[in-house]
C-alpha cells in the first residue's frame, strides 16, 4: 500500500470522528504492518479520551512491530491530557511514521523530531493539501488566526432566492442535500441563526439522521439578535443547549463563540450579510437547487459591495452534484487576500 | 473503431459547422473504409451547398466502397435543393449505415428504409440522446414545436446579480466564459436584448473571436421594446444585421423569428423575466461567478413564483468550470412538464 492510499484511509478515519473531538483535533491514524497491511485504524476520542494514533495502535496490537504508523497530524509530544503519542508509538515499535500536516501548535509540536531522534523513518507532508483543506481546515484556522472557522451555509435557488415571493422556502432542495446538512451540522460546533428565522420558521436547528432520529452529536444552537423569542420556539427544546446572544455584531457572537473551532451560519439573509460585511465567512456551501423563483426574499441583501471591482471574491473549492440539487464550496480567493 | 467512437468523430464534425446552415441542420458525418479506419468527414455547407454525407464522401472518394458511413441524423431521402443522400450513398457503395437520430421531418424521412431496401446494412440510434441533447437539440425542437429553441444566457453572481448595487457589470465573469459566450453567439442564429441593455450598456451583440475580430457567422441582432435607440448605438453598426421589434410580449417576438432555429436572450432582467413567465425559454444557459454583490441588481425580478410549490423547475443539464467560473446548463424538468 502507498503511503497516499494508506493517508486515505486514515483520512476516512478523520473524517468519521470529525465534530466529537473538540477541542482536540479530529485526527485520523492507520497502522500497517510490516508487510504493509492495515492492521489497525482509529480517530480521536471524545477529550480525556485517546488520541487517533493510540486508537490505532490497540487494534494493531503486536503487529504494530516494524510496521507504518500513517497520520493525518504530526504525532503529538506533549503531556496534556493524555501521554504524548511519540511514547506510545515508539513503545509498540513502529520503525516509519508518516503524516500529513505538521502540528502548527508550539506546545505540541516537536513530534517528528523526536521520532527521528529516536531512530524511526519519519515522512511528512503526504497529501498535506488534502487534510488542510478538508478535514483539518477548521481547526487549523482556528490555530493560526484563535477566530472559530465560519461557514455560511445557505440553500437558494439559480437566481439567488432563498424563498419564493410569499415566503415559502420548504422545501427548496431535495432530500439528499438536507441529509448532506445534517450530516455536516453532526460534525460542526455551534449553529447560528438570527431571531428572524426563529420567527419566520421556527427550526429546531438539530442534526437528524435520514430516518429523522437525534444524531449522537448535537451542534450548539445559537440565536442571535435583539428581539425576545418565545419559550415555546424549538430552538429551545431539550434536543440540544442553545445560546441566546443579544447583538446585531458578528464580531460579538465570534467572541462569545472563541472557544468553538467550527461554526456553521445558517441565515437569514441579514445575518449572513452581516458577517459578509465583516468578513468573518470562512467558508461558502450554496445548495443550489435546479429552479427559479424570483422575487424579493434574496439569499443576501447588502454585502458591502458598491461597484463590480469591489466585488466579494471567491473560489470554487468543491462541486458536487446532490441530485437534484448542486453543492457549491467556496473559499476566500487567494489572490483576493494578498 | 466502434460505431460509438466513429460517431463522436461525426458529433465534433456537426458541431464545426453549428449555426452557419440555417434553415438546414447542423449534421456531422464520416465515413469509414472496409478497415474501419476514417478515410473522409464533413459537416452540412451554407444552404444550397452539399450536405454532410456528401462532404465525407467526396473526401474518401474510392475508400468508401465497402466501408460504413456514420452520420449524426438519419440520411434524407428528397429531392430539396440538392439531391437525396441516400442516392449519393449507394453510388458510393457504403455497405453500412450508421446513424444517431431519425428525421422527425415527414418529407425528408424514410432514408433508413430506403437503404435497407437497398441490401444497406443500417444501424439506427447510435448516441441518439447525445445529438438529441446536443448539437441537433434546437433543430429538433423546431421540428417537434414549430418555433425556434431558446436559451437565455445569463452571467450572475452565486447571489444571483448581474451587476453591483452601481450597476457596474463588467466583467463578472473571466476571460474562458466571455469566450465560451462568444463562440456560442457564433453558432446561433438570434441575440435578443431589451432597450434597456442597449442604454445601460451599449454592446454590439456581435460573436468575436478572443483575438477580438469578427467571427465568420454573426447571428442577427434583435432588439425588444418600445423605447427609440439611438441610431449611434453599437447594436446599430455595420459588424451584422439588427431587427427592433417594437413590443413587449415575448410572444410577438417568438412570432417575429419564426424562421430561426437557436435564438439566445442575452438579458437584462425584465426581457429574461417575461420569458420566463410566458414559459418560453427551452434552456438556461448560467454563467455563475464565485463573487458575492449583494444590492438590488437580481438576474431576474418577477418570473411568475408566488409559492415555493409553484416554482420554476429545471435540471442540471451540463456544469462545466471554466475558470475561474462555473456554467451552468439547465434544461426544463421532464417530470415538471408530464
Amino acid at each position: 500500500m502507498t503511503p497516499e492510499a494508506a493517508m486515505r484511509a486514515a483520512i476516512a478515519e478523520a473524517e468519521r470522528v470529525k465534530g466529537s473531538t473538540y477541542p482536540n483535533p479530529p485526527v485520523g491514524a492507520v497502522i500497517l504492518n510490516a508487510n504493509g497491511d492495515i492492521v489497525g485504524a482509529g480517530g480521536t476520542q471524545p477529550v480525556g479520551g485517546a488520541h487517533a494514533e493510540v486508537m490505532a495502535l490497540r487494534q494493531a496490537g503486536a503487529a504494530a512491530r516494524g510496521g507504518t504508523a500513517v497520520v493525518t497530524l504530526e504525532p503529538c509530544n506533549h503531556h496534556g491530557r493524555t501521554p504524548p503519542c511519540v511514547e506510545a508509538l515508539l513503545a509498540a515499535g513502529v520503525s516509519r511514521v508518516v503524516f500529513a500536516v505538521s502540528d502548527p501548535n508550539q506546545e505540541a509540536a516537536g513530534g517528528a523530531a523526536a521520532l527521528a531522534e529516536a531512530g524511526v523513518e519519519v515522512l511528512g507532508g503526504v497529501l498535506a493539501g488534502d487534510v488542510e483543506s478538508g478535514s483539518l481546515r477548521e481547526w487549523l484556522h482556528k490555530q493560526r488566526t484563535g477566530r472559530p472557522h465560519v461557514t455560511w451555509k445557505f440553500a437558494g435557488s439559480i437566481d439567488g432566492r432563498s424563498a419564493a415571493a410569499d415566503g415559502s422556502s420548504q422545501w427548496i432542495t431535495g432530500p439528499v442535500a438536507r441529509a448532506d446538512v445534517h450530516r455536516r451540522r453532526a460534525a460542526s460546533d455551534a449553529i447560528v441563526v438570527g431571531t428572524g428565522t426563529v420567527f419566520a420558521d421556527d427550526p429546531r436547528l438539530t442534526a437528524r439522521t435520514p430516518e429523522g432520529e437525534l444524531a449522537e452529536h448535537q451542534p450548539l444552537r445559537v440565536v442571535v439578535g435583539m428581539r425576545e423569542i418565545s419559550q415555546d420556539a424549538n430552538v429551545l427544546n431539550e434536543d440540544s443547549r442553545t445560546m441566546l446572544i443579544r447583538t446585531h455584531d458578528p464580531h460579538e457572537v465570534i467572541r462569545a463563540l472563541t472557544d468553538r473551532t467550527d461554526v456553521f451560519i445558517e441565515g437569514g439573509a441579514a445575518l449572513a450579510s452581516a458577517f459578509l460585511r465583516a468578513g468573518l465567512v470562512d467558508r461558502i456551501l450554496a445548495y443550489v437547487a435546479p429552479i427559479l423563483l424570483g422575487g424579493p426574499n434574496s439569499v443576501v441583501d447588502d454585502v458591502g459591495v458598491a461597484s463590480i471591482t469591489r466585488a466579494s471574491k471567491w473560489r470554487y473549492d468543491v462541486i458536487e452534484h446532490v441530485e437534484p440539487d448542486l453543492l457549491l464550496s467556496l473559499v476566500p480567493d487567494q489572490a483576493e487576500q494578498a
